[in-house]
């Protein structure tokens, strides 16, 4: 396994990411990504840690050697559960931000395993290079970032009907030594901290749209790769204001592939429009799983901050109290619930075990459904001073402390400790991350319309419709 | 195993019934009550079908005998999956009502032998006389119904302090050879088709309460135990107007215990206030596992509807009709998949597997919850015809069907089919029936508040609290 | 005006009512429907009733008679918020239920007076015979029902494509001296306590759809029109079990045209397929305000049955009790409220009084959306007694009584007070009525997404986009 | 009427303000302060401005002379429509940022008018003090803050069983030249910006807090008074990534009184206990009314910015796109609606027209209870490029502009209209801004908790007990 401190020294690679105006030669040691590369870094820490290496390490049988527990494919609904743990504890422990570097990635591995391999016969050369591709990621214990969703342009129109050809990324020309790939995938979570970047299709394809229809997988650094990163939020420094987002950073890139060349063994899908969709969906199906393992870690800070506020504003026995942390609580366990009924549910595709996609579906609709509302009620504990109390600064300043000390504590709590609460209520709720955290809640992983298509997708209705014609005593 | 036929045969006991103001003598062959005891005995003819027989009867290796399911004590996660499956099997046969003549009784059986197992030595005695009842239930293939709720009187009072002393159930003598009790149970159902009913505390009780803590079982026949049965809604007939009220039903009575002696080998508490609270939630904690085991039937039931409606009125493709079939499908599915979980997170008290309580709970809630909800998306696909078609009478006239015939088809579906399917649409959620099944999702097993309450006390907060305390970097 | 006996007099017309597989032959006597005809007989006795007066009668200056207010052309926000306090007024005396013979027709003239008015020339003819009618109707003090919803058949197509092609009503002759009409209307309400019937079309319509725009007034008694009448509920005569079902009730009718002759002075559309759009909802403008006016007394009940139950159950203090009741004070004053702005914010069409379209869907929208959550919370405060109580014959029969009289008395109320507030509760959300006023609540007067459509038609967006372009500083 | 010139120089008074650990000396020219001061300055420019003035000014036929509107002493439903147009016209001039420094103001000066007036001979020092105050004001065309909510400690204890006993306000010391008075008010709003300070109760007291029962108005420069003013998001500089929160700001400050000297003529209550809770309800009924006033050009800004992406994004015509439109036109219109509804049946007190209580809150609640779900409709419908896109120092940078610009654009929208329109929707949505406005709705102006205690004092549910009684027939 490789440590934290070659994992860091691989991402100074030349790679080319513009931040706020300016060229980032360095995305481990730059002021404010560099606190997103310490972060991503936890999974190296942790495999280190004889605390977390059971769970995040694994004896593979298949390969006979010890991996990063990611790569392992999953064989039944065990494998699942335990996946559904690795990335729940990894999240905890990153204080509630996935550091989602192996995550996505082997998602997409699976998905593409699966779907090459449904392939048969046809899908021989491409299956192979996907295994073969997961094999070197699980052996040089690599990271991966993800790339689907294009800049679409107009949603309503088809890749191949917009008036910008380049909406969608496409195949700009076949060449003996690989494609040619232009365009640009929005939202790419990470990929400037990841050794790998895997591309994929966002949605279904027809014929007119063959050029569209490409997965493949590129180095970071590859020529003709450009990074936008998106700067939103990133200026806090306070560890006192801003407990979580000054420490922790997911970034986000317009990622932007200028005439790309990319070799033919890391093209795993070129014109095959017909399982575009599919390739997309099955990568959902999976990342959706990773997704609800992840969310957890937020929704039990979420409950904690309630219980916290409650306790320090002196109104835990309040009946409205009681009500709200009782929501909080079942959100949570909802949508843990429900992600463990998708591994227990399971069912084998070409002998991995994909997540229900039912479950998983309803799992995520319930996160992301609710969200707001669950962020609203954390809100309405903690009170109108999560915005209107002076911060650090004040707090530092001798002339303004001794008012904040007198006029700020609670009940039982030092005025540092009820800032210290208010100030993480405000981080996780109320500013620039609570803002992003809500746009990811519903966006993230697909939105809240395609939650409900994928389900109407799944779900069989057949049988109910039958009991239903049954029960009338319907006939004909 | 008993049969059907010994089964009905064996509630020809002389039990005292009521029912529309007179007296029932036989509760198998009256006109209205025979219909519940001809779908209660459903559990002994699909215990006789090949179809289901393996389902229904297990070997119990403890015994080393061929048991019904319902009597198996749970030993871990499968066996709780099992009977979830049982219970959801026979309730989808019997027309989502489910019998209720073993679920509840076995759900008792199973709290009385933890708590009373819990309490060691001073149990012992107790603890004894449950076993040998649950042998002989299971040994016998006995039906069981459970009488719960008293009758309360001003809820803001304690037992010991209301008006009435016997607003609940209470000793008011004992015996050498037994005790005598007095007061009356509420919502008690199906009692009038078992062959034993236990009684139950309803809350936790102080030592002043004493005399109202007190369980134990009867047979419906004793002297003094008189049943007042609900007539709500059992004036339907018509197969075509009400396809499943006229044939499924389930009864419950205000069941009178004036002045009944129980003797001491049926006494499983008698003063012991100090578990009542811990008998009363534990038994809840079984039942509101069986209870969300047998709703997904009827929410089973609401999704085929919704779909044969859509289907018929030619609106299967409005969005808005899809944006409700989906929501109703995931109402269903987070239901069940909770369930689930609740069943794969058990926890083991005196080696039985209770089902997580917090999972139960939250899948509890959320059917009850939203129940309501879920029955108007069907209304709002099926169409005001629900309520102004005209129904069987006017079909069977010659001089009217053929208006009917002519102007209530819809799409692809004949009036008579169309018909039948806005039939059962009203007899399950616009009728006596549909209220009756209002009621019961957000009363039976415990009201909305009651599942809260639960939640709040079974769910350890100190994690979250910890973690929340954590991040903010609060010390001290 | 006329006397109630006037009025119930010219209901034995001859007219053509089936009721449950029978003819009825006067439906002012018969055992099930003469309750309907009592019941709208209100409008009458009120009328005469000097604490009504007032409201029910008043002076029209254009006419300089007085006349019963309900035929008012309203000219402004007052004569609208009157209108109102006018329905909710007689609905509150008909214990929630509105008699709907004047309310209904006069929405109907006030629209066909709008429309045939914008014709102008074009509309002549047709505005003349409206204003003719409207005069008849007003100095005659007539009543009238309403039929607009067509049978539809399949609703994925338009009328002119039904396989059948009467599934919407439709002119099949044109005749020197009239039309001749054939199809049915569904869910048309009291018409057969009516002495006039006005049809309206039910949508708008292409060219090809001419012969189906068509509207019209016609005596129930006319050769060819045929009532079934919906039998739904209609068995309950004990007022102690059913205290409003027993005694008011609205019927809906399958009303048939069979080839019926409609003379041209009678005739306001024939053909005109380019306004039948307008006309049908013009007249849902005007009637959705009736049906939020007349929802206020049924939402005030809810209200007052919750208190009632909380206040018998002991349980008024409870937090979750108050959370409850103060949710149902705003669900009703939040329609009352939105009514009253309906009106004030009124637009001129043809110097008529329009209630503003926004605020009145507004309304009508949060009341239907919301009505199943809001007797969820009565069911919910009342408890499951609702369904699971002896009734009145076990009440009547001295061998239960006393056991009903000592077990089911609440906080300070008897069991004769609990259980008539139980039965209430029964009657009005969970039972045959209790359906009804469901579906009432969603498909009267338009589903729930008929009413965002005509929102979104009405409203009018622009200022809004513009300003978040100006606030954006977004030009071009 | 002063000018805005007048206006800002009056603010350089040596008040006492901290700001980010440093003493403010002028707050109407610092770089952060200063944004908030041209901001309030809005009432000048708008008063001056031909377009506006009859809005801003009114001939007082009173006093016979043209004052600021916002000091005309409503007398009936007319008036309260006007001010409702008042301050929902100037906030939407300040792009959803109320001014509030008139608003809030002359709602407290109409709660004292009312309170003191109502005391009689009691109050007749306090009321004539209270007059001269708002005559003062008024002539002099002054602005006001409001100083209510007190630090508060642990909720649970009343004021004057706190720990700290300057947790709330306090008389220290009665001295014949005035009171001096001790504690510390949060969340108080533009206080540095106003030229009076009214400071009121937060609460009903008991006669142990009468030493807390205190109302008066002071000079922001007065000795002993020190404002620390929240830092919270006033980072934002650019108009393009930021184009609401780097032009208008809202400034809360812990406001602190050091033992502050009130002479006698500016107290308006001192130890009256008895009236402290009906004072701080009736400002605070003015005072909803006032902030439902203001919320609505917020509201349509939802709407316009939703309606612009939709555009935008190209998904106009989507279904779930639609309904979510009129979902938030809907939501604005209630609470509009709702307003009007209460000024339309305002209550006379002491003369003064007192909206609605009931409509009030009931405005209030639908606004801040659904507050958050809108945000997330607009969110839904923007995109996830909201949180992920670059930035104007991107924009500006011309290795990046062109990546920007090919790939960032949208369905007839350049990339330029599309991220303003998309930066817009951040800052309302989902910045520091963002969380600001989510505090805002569900605090400003009272809890959602209060709200509802608010509606169950005042709404009398007697009649609706009644009619549920007499309709199930209950006597005695």
């Amino acid at each position: 396994m490789r440590t934290e401190q070659e994992y860091l020294e691989g991402l100074r690679d030349g790679r080319v990411v513009f931040y706020r105006g300016q060229r980032v030669t360095d995305v481990t040691t730059h002021p404010s990504l560099g606190v997103g590369a310490a972060h991503t870094a936890i999974d190296f820490r942790l495999a280190d840690d004889p605390a977390h290496r059971d769970l995040l390490l694994v004896f593979d049988l298949e390969t006979q050697q010890t991996i990063s527990r990611y790569f392992l494919i999953p064989r039944g609904h065990e494998d699942l559960l335990r996946r559904r743990e690795l990335i729940e504890t990894v999240t905890r422990a990153g204080k509630t931000t996935v550091p989602l570097v192996k995550e996505i990635g082997s998602d997409a591995l699976f998905a593409l395993l699966v779907v090459t391999g449904e392939l048969g016969a046809a899908g021989k050369t491409a299956h192979e290079r996907v295994r073969a591709f997961h094999a070197r990621c699980r052996d040089e214990d690599l990271t991966l970032a993800v790339a689907q969703t294009d800049a679409k342009g107009d949603r309503s129109l088809r890749p191949s009907k917009q008036p910008n050809p380049d909406a969608y990324l496409r195949i700009v020309e076949e060449r003996a030594d690989g494609i040619v790939v232009r365009g640009a995938k929005v939202h790419t979570t990470n990929a400037i901290y990841a050794d790998e970047m895997i591309v994929l299709p966002t949605r279904a394809m027809g014929p007119e749209d063959k050029a569209y229809a490409v997965a493949f997988a590129v180095k970071p650094n590859t020529k003709g790769v450009r990074f936008l990163a998106a700067p939103r939020g990133f200026g806090t420094t306070s560890a006192f204001d801003n407990p979580v987002s000054s420490t922790t950073r997911m970034v986000e890139t317009l990622t932007v592939f200028d005439d790309v060349l990319v070799p033919w063994e890391r093209v795993f899908m070129a014109g095959e429009w017909q399982i575009a969709g599919e390739l997309a969906k099955t990568f959902v199906e999976f990342h959706r799983f990773t997704a609800v393992s992840y969310k957890t870690p937020l929704l039990e800070l979420l409950v904690g901050m309630a219980a916290l506020m409650a306790d320090y504003n002196g109104i835990t026995k309040a009946a409205h109290v009681r009500d709200k942390l009782v929501r909080l609580v079942m959100y949570l366990e909802t949508v843990r619930g429900l992600t463990k009924a998708a591994a227990l549910e399971c069912q084998c595709r070409q002998s991995l075990a994909v997540p229900n996609v039912v479950y998983t579906n309803a799992a995520k609709y319930h996160f992301a459904d609710r969200y707001h509302e669950m962020a609203k009620l954390v809100q309405d504990i903690a009170g109108g001073l999560v915005v209107t109390a002076p911060m650090e600064e004040d707090w530092q300043n001798p002339e303004t402390r001794g008012d904040m000390e007198r006029y700020l504590g609670g009940a039982g709590a030092t005025a540092e400790q009820r800032l210290r609460a208010i100030n993480l209520v405000r981080d996780i709720t109320a500013s620039d991350l609570g803002g992003y955290l809500e746009l990811l809640a519903i966006h993230a992983e697909g939105s809240l319309e395609t939650q409900k298509l994928t389900i109407l997708m799944d779900a069989d209705l057949t049988p109910y419709y039958d009991y239903a014609r049954q029960l009338a005593g319907i006939t004909g």
